[in-house]
């Protein structure tokens, strides 16, 4: 129980600062933090609650890393709905929150804000294809599950794992934001969209298949890489 | 006495830092480092400062900080109130050196500047409304704490809470900029609400207010999560 | 074996996160990354695979670093070549997979992109001579080495080594950009130029050259100044 | 002699990579590093050098630095002076590498450009005083010291003291760029002062005066803090 109420929280920090980030401070005029500021917002919702609550539930925060992980071997079969469930309760209330700060602001709409969701083809930040969108959420996702696998192996230096992980989705996202607006983790796609309906929730699907597959590619390329395994 | 002047010292550099790039550098034209560079510079004030005297005082640097570790019970309470002292003296002591550093330019106004305060309504850098203000100060200072509970866990990687702790402060930057100008912090508000007065004065109690509340239920919430306590 | 394919898949990551985040990120319209981020993604894809494959292959991902560490006595020369033959084979399934995303695109068009290639002269993203490249690349990459050397030196210590050269690539790319868009690493060159030919082609002789002399030089100059070597 | 020649080389980096990145990449059109971008280039130079090199010279890099450890009973007298001429040669060095490269692009003119020279009044970046310089670089000089003593205080964690100086190297230009171009190491200065000659040496007085009376101060200050030294 410890370790779900680990994970809610976790997630919503995850999608309340990622997001929080996107919605609120991306745009600002002149002076906003831009992609690059928000590609940093998300990574250190995972440093730090790595480093916060890793020693308590591993930090996952991210339905396809549980996934990925139990596919590597490193997670127990029993956990991993649990897990997944919490995760996206945290998104949830995290997109709840963020909207009520959001709609503090005059004028806020959150559908025509687009409010962080993923999407591809025309909602695709950058109006990136179908086949773009899944290519890149599925490299991305492997990419980040190999370095979660080898971050993690006993052989790495020790405690250096959260800052490889968090630093992992900042540089994930500093490439891929324009093509799907990153997402790499149902569970931060699912908080967003169910504010936003329509579009948001039809292109879903694109964003809970593509980042486990990826997550079951990188668990498996980096247990063929890593050899005689810890 | 060794503690309080650190936690001076450290508060100090904290608003001169943090508050400083803000007045100083966000908005120097064309090649500003804007709202993504002032929520570097405030987590770096704390990176910095954990290291260099968390051995001596803990480096809170914040009375949210000192109040929630009390509420934890990981502070005592004979050191609360003089630990708060300390840290607003280091706050309004940054702001005066500010304001020096400031006035060195032509056409300086502390007032017009608005000198990095803490605002909320038509004092909001976005102009977000009272509750909004309310519920993001009350909402990241509770994270804020829960990080800093977790990452000084005896069972979280050793020598990395300064890491964690500072980059946590960056990240709730990156977020909350538009809403208040972020505080989570009493006296970072304070150290600069001095000098400009008027609104910043009298909207100056939500920044009290808010973040001792959310400091703790951050501190409770990490406690609850936590299970078998360190 | 398992040493190849671990190189295989960093370089891999090397150039598909910081080439990608140039060619789709870098110049999004308003809030696009520019060259801090893209300095910090090429910085990430090294700190991020140096804790995740690190204790299986020393996590090289660079001809340059390759030879720089056989000519400071630290690699066997039977390995050499294949380390280069598993880089350069990675860094090109990654100009490809980068390829197939950036096309995704409408209008999207590899040649006139520059697909984040390097370059001298007219290549120059800031028009910079011949000799200027040549001498950038051989400073930078003799830095580089020097770094790398002294970090992994058993007196160093240990653990932050892939923090330390991560963190020097996205200094390295700070500084000199706008010089040859930053080599100091063959694989890098090569893996986007065959996708643009011609003149990508034609120059890229400058970047296996400049990055391999530059890199026995700082591996010599880290000889000279350690003294004792550990 | 290995002390002094790791001296030289990491001043070199220090000052071709912060002042480079700053004359090279700051303002190049549209997707330049801005000030951001130069504050992390220069705390990045301490990183690498200090994790490559500390362990042969203690990478102090700066004649300040060097005379506040002296200050702060960290160094020996008979060293003072070797340690300040191989900076200062280091930085000067830097200063012509990076002249041949910035002479390789069109229209480049070392007085025009300012090449990243430190100045006041008129020749601040943004026209402060005098008076402001000079205590801008004082107290900026002062609390880095203060960090440099404490993070390298035996209570402090291990390994992590380049992090926490190289990063508040990066948080002092955060502040302070706008004011005096940000020296805090009068090695930094020199090494383009003597190359822009004119205005730059006639300043030069005050980025030595400075820097090393905010580094005495800040010595002693963390002396006073830390109580029952080390």
């Amino acid at each position: 129980m410890n370790k779900l109420l680990a994970e809610t929280f976790g997630t919503f920090w995850l999608v309340l600062g990622g997001c929080g980030s996107a919605v609120l401070a991306a745009g600002f005029p002149d002076v906003g933090i831009g992609l690059l500021g928000v590609s940093l917002a998300f990574g250190l919702t995972v440093v730090t609650m790595a480093y916060a609550i890793g020693h308590i539930s591993g930090c996952h925060l991210n339905p396809a890393v549980t996934i990925g992980l139990w596919v590597g071997g490193r997670f127990e079969s029993k956990e991993v709905l649990p897990y997944i469930i919490a995760q996206v309760l945290g998104g949830i209330i995290a997109g709840g929150v963020l909207y009520v700060i959001a709609s503090g602001q005059m004028g806020f709409d959150v559908v025509s804000s687009g409010f962080a969701s993923n999407g591809y083809g025309e909602h695709s930040p950058g109006q990136y294809s179908l086949i773009a969108a899944l290519v890149c959420e599925i490299v991305m996702t492997m990419m980040f599950l190999l370095v979660i696998m080898g971050a993690t192996d006993s052989r790495a230096p020790q405690g250096f794992a959260p800052l490889a992980i968090g630093l992992c989705l900042t540089l994930i996202h500093l490439i891929s934001i324009p093509v799907t607006n990153t997402s790499v983790n149902p569970a931060r796609s699912t908080g967003v969209a169910v504010f936003v309906g329509d579009w948001a929730i039809s292109q879903l699907w694109l964003f809970w298949i593509a980042p486990i597959i990826g997550a079951a590619l990188g668990a498996l390329a980096y247990k063929m890489i890593a050899g005689k395994e810890e």
